[in-house]
Order: C-alpha cells, then structure tokens, then sequence
C-alpha cells in the first residue's frame, strides 16, 4: 500500500481509509470546549449508555475503547479463564489479525479454529468443538464462542442463525461472543433488530464497531451481562484503555448514534458495494464470488485488469487469498461517482 | 466529583479536565477528509516523527497510542523481561495510579518502590537497589529504572541530576526509561533542552505526554534506543495500540508540536501554578508545601476554606495525602481570571 | 555455598540441605514397584487426602506438587484475579524469594509489602491495607492476604492472632492464604490444632510444607475452600505440576503424614534450634536476636567466630540481613551432636 | 482407566503407568544419606550435567524439572517472544495435552498446528509455515518449531528427515524445539548418533525424556544454544522448577544414564511393542496401523475383543481417534510375559 493519502477516493483496500462524517467532526469540536471529568464520568459518555440501551432495547453497560483489537480481547478476556479455549472461525480477525492480542488479554487462553462457509461458524462443527475434551484438565476448557457480524467476507448470520448458534453455546454452558466490527452494515443488510442480533440470541458482550463506519478512534464494548462489567472495567484501565478524556472518544459515538447516522451510513456503504457488485456481474472474465450481503466484495479479476488498476492508483488487497482474486471494501464516505470510476477502469483494462 | 461538566473553569483536579487546543481542534477537522492509508503508514503520521527528531536533535522512532498508561507500560514491557525489576518512586503513577498494567505487559515484572523528596528518586537508595540480587535466580533481577518527569508533585529533575541517576543505571547495566506525563512542564521549567533531559542522560525510552497538555487523546512513546522498535511495533498491535485510522492522533500530535504549541501550553500552565502560588502566599492560614515547579501545586488549607471551595462548585484532591493536605493542578487552558477567581473564593472563606 | 556435599552435618544454611525420612524412602521404594493409574489417580494419592482430612478434621482437597514456590503460586492465583493485590509481610518468602513465581501464576497481581515484627504482619498495617483504595480501577484491588507460618525468622503466629487477622482479612471481603513451608514446625510449637491454625482462623488455602522436614519432592496445597479445587486442578496442569507419576510424590506424603511423623520431625528440629539457643546463651558476645520459637535461630556473632566457623566447613547465612547478623536453621536431621559441635567451636572461635 | 494399582501388568495405557528402575530406586535411596547445597549446587546435579556432555558430545547445559509439560513448556518460553507462534503438529502434546501449559510459559504465545503422517511435520507444510506474514504485527511472528522424537503415534524422525527440517527452520531464522518425551525409544529404533538426532540437525533445545522409561518424577531440559540458559535460569524458578532438594530428582537420572540403562530400557519398550506387533499380525480381524518404531502400537480391534479385553482388566485407550481404534504402550517394565498374556486374551476374544 502507498504511504501518501489518495486524493481521490482510489482506495478499497478497507473501511478504514476512509476519514469520518462531519457529524462526527462536529461532536469532536463541541467536546474540546470546557471542562469535563475524566475517565468517562462526564456527561457525554453517559449518554453514549443511555442509547446504546435504545437501540438494543435494555439497559446495558458500556467501555468505550480506541481500538477493534482492544475491544475484542478485552471482552474474550471476561469470557474465559486462561485456561479455556476460544472457539472461532478459522478466518475470523481474532485469529488472524490481532498479533495474538486475545492471548495476551486472556493470559494464554488457546483460539480453536473452525470451518465454515464465507468465514460463517459451520453449526455441526461448533456442536462438537463445545463439548470436546470438557473437563479434561489435560486439555483446556471450551469456555467461549466468537461470531462475527458481519464476517471477514462480508457475509451475515440472520437472527434464526445466531439463535440456533446461541443455544448450542449456552446448553453447553459456555459464552457467547459476538465481534461487531461491522455490526452496523449487518443490521442495514437484514431485517432484524440490533436485539434479535444480540442478547436475544444469547450474545454476552458485544464489540460494537464504529471506526469502520464513521468515528475516528471510538469502539464500543456492549456488555449484556452486566455480571462482567466490574471486572471488564479493570481490566480496561489496565490495559491502558481506559481514555483520560474519554469525552473525545464519547462525543463521536454520541453523534454516530443519534438520528440513526450508523445505519445510514452502513446502508450506503453496503449499497456501494451492491453498485459495484451489479456493475461487475456485466464484465466478461470477472466472477464475483460469493455474495456481498454488507460492504466487502470479492471476486476474480483477469491478471492485467488488477495490474491496470493498481497502474491507476486503485488500492485493494489482491493475490491474498488465491492467486486472481482480489477484494474491494466500501465505507460509509464512498460515492457512486467513487464506484463508477472504479468500474470505468475495470471495463477499461478488460477491453 | 460531580459527574456534570462545569461550564466555568473550576476543576483544579487535574489537567485532565481540560478540553483540546484550538489548532489541535483544527489538525483534527483537516484529518477527517479525504483516505488515508490506515495503521501509521500514512504522512501526518510519518511527520510526527519528524518533528519529534527535531525537537530531539536525532533519529527517534515514534508509537503513538491513545494513553499514558499504555505508554508506560508498552515501554517498561520492552525494557524489562517477566523476571526483571522495575526500580521506580513509591509515589509514581505507575506503582500506584495504573491498576497494574505494568505488570500487565510486562507479564508480571515487579515493581520496586525507592523514596526520596518530592517524589524524585532518591540517588543512595537508587544505587543500591541497582545491583540488590542481582544475577540470583532466587530473586526478581533489577532491570529498568522509571523516572517521572516532571513528579506526581510537581517537582522536576534537571538536566545534572538526571545525568547522574543514568550513569548509576547504565553502569549497572540497567535501561532507563521516563514517564513524561508532564514532560513538556519539566522542559519549560528548566533551562535545558529536551535531548539534555533524555537520551543525553540515558534515557532509552520515553514516555511523551500531550493529553494534560492540550491533545485530545494521543500520547507517543518516543524510542532512543531503535533496537526496541520491533519489538515495541508487534506488542502495541497486540495490545490493541495500533489505532486503524491512526491519522487522527497523529494529527493531534503533529499539531501540537508545531510552532512550539507544546511548550507554549505547558509554560502556560506552570505560569498559572505560579500565580496560584504566589497569591496563596499573602493568604493567612495557607501553608504552601514544596514548590510548584510545573502546574501541580499542593498546599494546607483551613477545613473551613476546603469546604467553602468545594461548596462553591470548586473540584480538586483534598484530605488524600494528609489530612487538610489539597492539590491544585493548571492546566494550558486555565486563565489568570479562573487562578484569580479562585483566589478571591480562598481568601473569602479564610476571612 | 559450597559446591560439594559435607559428609558431616556442618550445613546449617537451611533445613533443605537435609535428606530424606527412612520412612519416607521406605514409602518411595515401594511405591516402585507394579503399575498405577497416572496423574494421582492411584490409591497412594486418595491416601494422602484422607490422611489430610483426618489431620485437619473435615474434608479437604489437595494438590501435590513438586516445589513450595509452586505451591504458593498456584494457590494465590487461584485467590486473586490479575488485578488484584496480595498482601504479605515485606520479609516474605512470596516477595522475596520465588523470583516473582507469585506474579508468573497471577498473570501480574502485585504483592503489596506490609511491617512487624518477627516477619509478623502488624495487624494494624494490615486494617488498612485490606480496604486501601478498593474498588476504584485506578489502583490494584486488594483481593488475598498471604501469612507464612513459621514466618522467616522462625517465629509463630498463634491461634488467637491468627483468628484476629483471620476476621479483619473476611470482614473486608478477601481471602486468606497460609504460606506454611514450616507449618509442622508451627503446630509442633503450639499449643493448637491444624484446624485452628487454618480454617478455623479463616485460612481458605493452606500451602502444606513437607520438604524441609524430611520429604524429598513434595509438597501439598490443601485446600478448604473447595469451590477452588476445579480451577486449581486446571491451574496445576497448565503449570507442569500434575505428575505423571504422582504416587512417588504421594508416597512421600503419605509416609510423612503416618504415625505423626510430620510432627515428631518438627518437633525434633524445633528442640535443636533450642538446644544451640540455650548453648548460646551462654557465650560472651553473642546476642540472641528474637527467640526461635521453630527451628530458626538469628544471632550476632563477632567476626573473627564467624569466620572460624566458615573456616571449620560450616555452611550458613551471614552478613546478609546486617553486619554480624547470621541465621542458624535446625533440621529433622540435625542431631545433639551436631548442635552441640557447632557450640564447641563457637566457643573455641570466642576463646 | 479405574482407580486402583493393577497387580499384574495389564495396564498398556501409557509408559507413565509402570514404577521405576532398580537401578533408579538404589540412586534415590543413596541420596537420602547425609546433607547437600540445595537448588542444584550439589555434586550428583553436577554428574548429571557431565554425563549429558558426553552422551550428545558437546557441552551443554542442564536444567532438571519435574514434568514433561514443564520441560516443553519452559524451553518454548526460551525460544519464542509473546508475540510469536510455535509451529507444531496437529495431534502433537504440545497442542493437545498439556492445557496449554506452552501459552501459560510463553505469555500468550500462538501454537500453530501443521499436518504430516504418523505426527510427523510435513516438510512442505512448514516450509510455507516458516514464513506466513513473517514481519507483519498484524499476525503473530513464526519463531519456533517444536518436533516430537519418538513422535505420538510412535513414528521417528530420521537423522535425514531432522537435519532437513532444522535447515528449513534455520534458513528462515527460526528456533527449533524437540518434545523428547520418548527420545531414548528414538534412538534406540535409529541408528544414529544422539548428537546427530538433535544438535547437528538444527536443534536449539531438547526436552529429554526420563520417566516414562524408568525414573520417578525427573526430567531433564538439554541445552545447545547455552546463550538460553540464564534465561532458562530464572524462568524455572518463578515457575516453581528449582527443586530445593534438586539431589533427588538428579539422582535419578544419573542412574538413568549410567551404563546405558536409559538405552536398555527404551530398547526392551520397542521390542516388546514389536513383539504384540508380531503377535497381532497373526490373529484374524486386527488391523495394524502404521508401524510401532517406537514403544506405541496402534490398531483396529473388533469390539467384541476390545470389550473382553476392558472385562478382563486391561487398561488403554480405545475409541478415542476414531471408532474400534485402539493404542497399546509398552514400558521398559513390561514383560514377555505380559505380552503373551495380551496376546492370548486378544486370541481368546477373537474366537
């Protein structure tokens, strides 16, 4: 990836090229006026509890942290004792993109990967992996299940899906962990509520993502047993995430979730994707693979269409995954003008 | 502490409270347009190092992460092994004000508490403590000496002391590492220049604080020693440290260091202290204790006054120390009119 | 230290240059011989527990493990989360002398030093250490409080202050730990049960010393709070102390635990160190420090008679607490003639 | 398995089923006699030490710890940073067995498993392994391999095969580990040097296996690069591995390796493996799977006969990899005897 900013929106490479809604901005301007307290005893990280309880329709507890990373290994770490084992998909960021950040936070929890079609927990799979080797101390303890919503491919779980995933985890007597760095686009591309999502599938702590679609440096963790509030609350301000002046990482949440700005901006970006998915179906030798239900599309380019592009300046992962196929993320500040661009050089370096 | 913002400046409780500089507001705005490409590879991020190599007279390499204890311990956890000591004052705010997060990182180093005045580090108890056991399997092996600079009260190290506290840990073979929470109250309240008071002292590491000063919530760990990078790079991304869209505290940052903001704002805010100080002096009945070198003043007042304070809506530490025992903290964005104010509530309820 | 074994009982550094019971090696040689389930799931091993039952009359779990430090370890981390503290006396064998074992099984819990006498905990110290700054995140929370009995000087807690720290330690909500390497030595000096040395004084886990008084290679935890015996269970394995072939650690035990040998070896080391007491006391210029209640004995010597006796081949610690300071420490093996040997040439030295 | 000792040898399990040596028992009862410096500063530790020299025909350097996992999981810690991941295979002990005591040791170290037949690493797996995301902090760093010898299924490694492995490992500036649990049935099935079995291919460290072929609760850690063994030093005794009365432990493994009594028994393990081999080859309806090398046999027996074998009092593990699959483990204590014994009653439930 190049080291300068792209003028031009060029960069699909993911979400978080993006910069962040002037909504956004403008909270962030508003909380650098005055005095507040610090540590997330103001006001505004108060309110950023209050809707968060809203929208899942209950009362929650909430840490706002700055990274995904953070969030994600924070609320792995108040789910299983060091010597459990964290049950996820084989291509979920936790497994693979995190530098091992859920081991460290869990003092050397193991992560047992699973399969499963478009990065999806396979429901067979998961029903043995809760059970194998349970108290054996010869072997550690399956203590949690991590989902992610929407996955690393773009793919959804729908709320049947996560109720069925939920009662296999909770008859086992195990947690349920849902990573929710797009949380948002999943909730825009399905027709369910952020509650049938979550806790009424038996969601324990969410990380509800925020970066990828609008904030600047803000995540939040949605605690649905409060139980784990006390402890995660340590275990926060001694991971150093605990913000002096959380109000800064509390006021972008704050605008994120009023007059319903997260879904907005989940649905464009998932509309973008749709744009450029519908584009790309007209392109003869390009295959789309699978289908992009949020804002992540892959699909096989022929070799000189990927070369002219990144000639172009277009910045996306590609020859990752298998040689030929390459994957295009689209964000909440993408444009249709962004997307036609991309798709004008497509047909370009195809002819 | 009341848990409203206070709309009139009278949180003396810590600079924490404060909101953000201007120009940093403005770095922030900028940052939001346009991509960039994410995790530090991108220009503002690279030009934080920059001028940071500047201000330091020499290649540094530069982590920027979202807080003071995640600096500090980041730092220490590549300084010490799990075996290792931390030799550091008992007041310092990692012994006492991080939750263990030290020990966190570090999985599970051992902090060793040294007095001396003012929360400086005693140099006889220093030199013995350097080589206490050392090479005995039986006992933690001394590993790294923190100072802080400027103190939890206030004080500060100049350039000579610190020179020889470096040369009893490196002749030991030690690391030295700073937490500079306040460092830029120590640089504008000694005549020397930052390179006197780290690298050119021994300093391996530092700690640079920015968010007392006027950032938002960005702090960088400035690395003198560049064989620790490396290893600094994968602990901060398993940490959760390595923000994706790691522009906007970097534009934090770079704001801050530009034009000499940083020290302008800290020699602000010690001129506040000073006023507070010097006013103090004509009221009956207030002892001064130490003397506010930077922008932390700790004095005992008449339990009549410190009720009156706080009855007037005024915010600050009281009877944590010793009883009768409070502690005003200025900050860059407290003005002679909040210093004056405060005054003239201390002396009304002292009559 | 010398590196070669000394054929004549001149070791008085620490009761672990001794050897073994006959009894003891009786047990182990037959404990050789056929086949047994592994991982103490043997006959000798149930054994071990219901003799520890009898002895602390009610039921107990146990874990046998290979060292004192791990012993410690293990059940402290099974008593304090990572963000916890563990309160000891600053002379202790946990914060001095296990290179931060405690911190390695905690996963960073931070020992917190407190005074008294004779390695004693001052109950006073101790009243407010237990409800320093709890519940707040910013500082570790105190969470178990650690007594070694036999302290490290050999002195005693009884019953009735052991019942006083016990209540001050529950009415604040936190466990209760016993270091007791020299526990036999304890009881055999007091007039007081097990039970009432433990869990009758509120003693959740007891670290039960047999190496030092005649086991080669065992010791055990026992625990009375039993809800911690399954995340023990797990804690031990993960730690590499669940032996494959326990029974040659609980045949030690077992023979140790049988006819009242465990106390008849303590009570024998006990009446040494009280044998060189007495000797001692009788000779010009050397001031008895303390009183050995168990088989440690702290006195000043004059020079020249310690280095006659280091001249001699007699091994012990000296100069290490202060100048003239040595300790003497007493065995199972120890034998009237040693004692009365090592006064002779005392004498001859002061002569 | 039931609870009690088994009279007659009917327990195939596992090695960790039988007692000890005479050989081994008379070194232990010789140990008891006299006094000698603790924590491995006596002569036998110092002989054990030596003996290993000459056996791998180098230097090296000794640490003595009490259990297998201990043995891998310190010197794993050794090899590789927090951050970095141990390749490993699938069905190996490291992976499976151990609770994850190698993520306990290494602070959150990632094992990642490759495949290969007989528990053998397939050289192509790892040497795309090697360099997966080398140098990336989004994903843990390779560090260290670690290879079974003899492995889990009782397959070796050839000279040929290890030094081909060691330079795939070497060339991209990885450690390699070798879990020797069963290192004396290797090389007694081999016809190679030790030297050339571990060093010569690239090994950096060897848990050398001792109690499931002939000692008690001794195990020793062999190290070729001695640039790890101060560090080895203090991890072992934080992690409670420095045995006070470390005499006892090294008396067993001196004897262990006096007069080649640890080849002689690894010697009559495999030929009484080979022997049921040979015996099972001849009864109808047993299938044998993949080749006993070492002391391990694994087969496919009808149910009926595992079913009468279980009645009969027999003790292994059955249906545990898949259905009607079974494992039987023969130890230097087994004796033609109780083979012919197993034989007829595999011969009598066949018909």
């Amino acid at each position: 990836m190049n080291d300068s900013t792209t003028a031009t929106a060029r960069m699909f490479s993911s979400d978080n090229a993006a910069g962040a809604s002037p909504e956004i901005v403008e909270a962030v301007v508003r909380a650098a006026a005055g005095q507040a307290p610090p540590y997330g005893s103001d006001d505004v990280t108060a309110g950023v509890r209050r809707r968060l309880g809203e929208i899942f329709e209950r009362d929650v507890d909430v840490l706002i942290v700055s990274t995904g990373s953070a969030a994600n290994a924070l609320g792995l770490a108040a789910l299983t004792p060091p010597w459990g084992s964290v049950l996820c998909h084989r291509d979920s960021h936790i497994n693979n993109d995190e530098c091992g950040a859920p081991e460290f936070y869990t003092a050397g929890a193991k992560l047992v990967a699973l399969g499963g079609d478009d990065a999806r927990i396979d429901p067979d799979e998961l029903r043995a992996a809760v059970r194998h080797k349970a108290g054996d101390v010869h072997s550690v303890e399956p203590s949690v299940v991590s989902v992610t919503q929407a996955t690393e491919t773009g793919a959804v779980y729908t709320a049947e899906e996560l109720r069925a995933l939920g009662s296999t985890v909770k008859e086992a007597g195990l947690r349920l962990h849902m990573d929710g760095a797009r949380f948002a686009g999943a909730v825009a591309a399905l027709d369910a509520t952020p509650a049938d999502l979550t806790w009424r599938a038996g969601v324990d702590l969410l990380s509800f993502g925020a970066t990828k679609n609008g904030t600047m440096t803000a995540e939040a963790i949605v605690v649905f047993d409060r139980s784990l509030t006390a402890e995660l609350s340590f275990r926060a301000k001694r991971a150093g995430q605990l913000a002096s002046k959380m109000r800064f990482h509390a006021a972008q949440l704050e605008a994120y979730l009023t007059d319903g700005l997260w879904l907005r901006n989940a649905a464009h970006a998932n509309a973008m994707a749709a744009r450029l998915q519908e584009g790309l179906k007209a392109v003869p030798g390009v295959d789309l693979l699978g289908s992009a239900e949020a804002n992540i599309l892959f699909c096989r380019l022929p070799q000189q269409v990927t070369q002219g592009l990144l000639a172009d300046g277009y910045v996306f992962y590609h020859d990752r995954w298998e040689p030929g196929v390459v994957r295009f993320v689209a964000s909440f500040a993408t444009t249709a003008q962004d997307i036609d661009g991309l798709l004008e050089a497509v047909r370009r370096h195809t002819a």
